[in-house]
């Protein structure tokens, strides 16, 4: 039994899963004939009550994508300071889209209206135009935690008022929505896109979907081929999505209730320093100072228990679909032991 | 029935392949783990002799990074006035890399090593500075023709003088190795990279592999990140591949033995004005002056037999893996009532 | 005596508007606070009937700058193949706009309304979007031959009908309004943009204008800044153009009458294969396929006459402010002599 | 009498300076044949002991230049949170070679080597890649400060160990220079490429210059091109530079003595809550929170005294060739007697 805390991206389809897939109807999606591909973008939209939806090879495309449809070249984007269109995706906001992004580090993450106002730069030609602002809900870097939505309406009034575009990276939107009783609809409210994953929580082996409405989403089409996200027929991908969204939603309860599980567990460890609130499925926890990360790391391996440092003595676990009851068990007990 | 000649992209994954895919052990390929990813990619650097393979959503994409590998921002790329990079890639070349290409338009597209030689740009600072040369092989817009091997070779050396890379865009590539009877071994020889559609001939639902030694190759993973191409168990859809390879490589010949034969009959019908020399799987006609186009492909699609035009009363048909023996019968028969 | 005909770029700011430069009020032009600069802009704005105009330190960002005003990443430009902005701006229309070009090669550069219609990609999302058609009047590769206004006007409603920007690379505009006896305001009128030299024909050190409406116009100053193009008290500079402006406009007549008896004593010698029409200043000829073009080059030289090769054993000679009558004189007094 | 205080960019071209301009020998410096660019360029070259320097129509230009030379798009750059390159050219090292920026908030703009070393990315394709540091000197929105040169050469180590560039914005290093009794040749002796200003300090109308070595310098003159910042005669400029270089370098200690003096009074105004610390020719001072900052800037300019607002109720005063003994006595009393 090997446990693989890294990432919920580490998950395998299931055997019904792979049975949907098998079966899904196909067709050439470069001519836009996958049924399958239609049919989930058809029930994306709806969801988020958007005009459309466009599927990805993954979430970076996508996020790459929404980047480049608000902004122009040299422009500015707000965005937290660990967020992982600055931080994980390889430079790309200024690969792709030629744009800066001006880091907010404040209030943990969950930056204000009024800061996004105040990085807002003024209008003169030789500032960077702000043209976007972006969150990641749930916030991986500030350990899975979900935005007040009282306040992302605010930071909405702050765009309209000038004239930004306004993004979610929505990897992990699943599990906010779960955890805080929130629908999709009402995210589509106040967004003008929104990238959300099938394979962190969902389980899917690929893909990541892109909402808006007609007019922001003309060009995306136009910009997944720039970057070759053009696939041909990818229904079998999608299908693994439709598949997710009917069985794959409400567990994601499970995978919370067992990540505070861990994290009350370690709380108690005399090893751990502390452990970062939890409101999803990610724990991060600090090891006491004279405790080696590297020997923690590798006890835990030993035991087929695999997780990952985020640097400065900082560890991560991640629950996902494929973490079982079974390995839960394991893993508490073995925790308590130490 | 259904007779789809649009393309050899619309062949959907047959019953053994889906089971091959759904049979395979996967992991998540961001962190490089996925097993039949692996597989796919050390084999097929292996059929080209070359060190590193990677996997792409699609042949777009493979292109767009061979063309960063071997480029900076300014540089000019030498290629065929008709070629894929150029034409059918939403401009992307010019988006992702920053680079103008020097179209010839000689010989049917197959150009010379001195007409290679002529493009080139002097060494001078207000010039674009000339960095790669391009081919297509088979050339889809020059009717599925084959390069002459020797001349690719003349080309190399030109390349070399003149310390350019030489990249193959071989979305077609394995058409033509059957045609002419050549191995991937001799083209891993001569060029520096080489993209391969798994999803044409060979039928698979999605993905190219990029080929390439170590050192150019360096950046293409990177590359492929900021694109957004990093996929999590892909796979499902490397699995495909490897199908692919065993089964459905040696039939091209049949696909281009139908070819042959449709243009044979096609060459005797008195709307037809002319055929373009068939050597692999496409066929391009043109009707005589009198003939209306529209007609001639609605009668055509009233008898489900689909083509597309390419313009200037000039018609397309591609036979490949899911164009039967039934289907290529009634479409001779129904070709010969005219 | 040295008689430099390379360019009409060789010439040297005379004493008087040296004396107007020096005696300039200057500024701070990144504050806008220049009031020479700002005099010379509301001069050739007003000229060409357009609501703003811009000093660049050269042509080439004019240029580059009006590119990027009429386009977005990936999109493409339809010019001549010979177009000034594609071959010797360094490769800068996809460095700076991420765009490529669309060449021309019919009518010797001066292509018609049609050929524009005929090249402008169809929509759809893996075509590069076209969205821009330049011109460059004189044509400096086409032995600075002057367009057809009548033909100017109807490419400008295939623009209309396309949706398409229209930019004129007027670097040697002057010549073509006194050749032709046309005004700025009829140009104006029919290109949403316009750069015009200050240092060829006029005999500037510095400088090019672009002009256009504010719409178009908005980001103009902003590009100049992302460019490097802003300058502190850049009126020193504007004051030569508006000295120039008042003084060696209709005296291009003089350099157009020089160049047509250069051309006329050179189709008389028996070296000379041909001479291209002369339509403005500059003089493009051809030689004997016998005759060798680096002597030829050379023994001009050694009599301290420097002219250009164009390549192809084609030479180019071109009149300016500082080819005097003497040189002249002593210029066809030479040639007869061979 | 107008006192313009708001920057040092505003000085207009001295009579004598003017005259040296008007004298110079020029050619076309596109054809690099104007020979006071050259004397200006090798004299530059030669102060920094590098082998090649480039004169620039601005320091941006400058700045931007020594970006790409240095990074390849998607990568990442390292400097102060309010470093020049990153606040005031309009995005522009994301616009023009696709880099973003690391901001560090440390040590009031004074990182130390080891802050350089936390924050470059770790090597995994995931992360952009960290390729340049680049430090201001004097740091203008540090107040004119001067960097400790032991710091900076610990920092040259980390980029040797790192294989990072080491670029020094020196718009305003001359008063470094100065102020710390430093020399050129040991700035060049640590960093890879300085950019210098001849407009700042040294009075003159335009320009600046990048220098570096033959290897780094390479791509520059085309870069240069690029933007567009090839000029004609732009020998005109360069004599302004050179007569600088001789008259108006040590003087500099003028102003920032001025500057002292100016911050002592302030100092003791009841309105001003604090001064910066003064080391060159920056003074920026913070008022009281009772005092209005407009009004305070207005009643200076009732007395024509301008001067700028940094935000925050904090404002600028710059001391510069063109403030004179008799303007520094008008305003010491004047703001006495406030």
């Amino acid at each position: 039994m090997i446990i693989d805390l890294r990432s919920d991206t580490v998950t395998k389809p299931s055997k019904p899963m792979l049975e949907a897939m098998m079966q899904a109807p196909v067709g050439d999606d470069v001519f836009r004939e996958d049924p399958t591909i239609n049919a989930l973008e058809t029930r994306i939209a709806k969801m988020f009550g958007k005009e459309t939806a466009l599927f990805f090879p993954s979430g970076t495309m996508a996020n790459q994508t929404a980047i480049k449809l608000h902004t122009n070249p040299g422009d500015q984007v707000i965005c937290d300071k660990y967020a992982h269109i600055f931080n994980y995706e390889s430079g790309g906001a200024s690969f792709n889209s030629g744009v800066s992004c001006q880091l907010l580090d404040v209030n943990d993450g969950m930056f204000k209206a009024s800061d996004v106002l105040n990085a807002i730069n003024p209008e003169a030609y030789y500032y960077s135009k702000t043209s976007l602002v972006e969150i990641e809900n749930t916030a991986n870097r500030r350990g899975g935690a979900c935005w007040d939505f009282k306040e992302i309406e605010k930071i909405r009034t702050v765009c309209d008022e000038n004239k930004l575009g306004f993004h979610l990276d929505g990897a992990r939107l699943w599990n906010a929505l779960v955890a805080k009783n929130e629908t999709a609809e009402q995210y589509g409210k106040v967004f003008d896109t929104i990238s959300v994953c099938l394979s962190k929580g969902l389980g899917c082996p690929v893909g990541s979907v892109l909402v808006g409405d007609a007019a922001i989403m003309q060009n995306a089409i136009r910009l997944r081929k720039i970057f070759g996200g053009n696939m041909r027929q990818a229904g079998i991908l999608a299908a693994a999505g439709l598949y997710a969204l009917d069985h794959n939603m409400d567990r994601l309860a499970n995978d919370h209730s067992k990540a505070k599980e861990i994290g009350t567990v370690l709380s108690q460890l005399s090893s751990v320093k502390s452990v970062e609130a939890i409101e999803t499925n990610i724990v991060i926890f600090e090891l006491n100072s004279d405790v080696n990360e590297k020997e923690f790391t590798k006890k835990l391996a030993d035991k087929n228990v695999h997780i990952i440092s985020m640097g400065g003595n900082k560890l991560r676990m991640v629950t996902h679909l494929d973490y079982t009851d079974a390995m839960h068990e394991f893993l508490i007990s073995t925790l308590k032991k130490r």
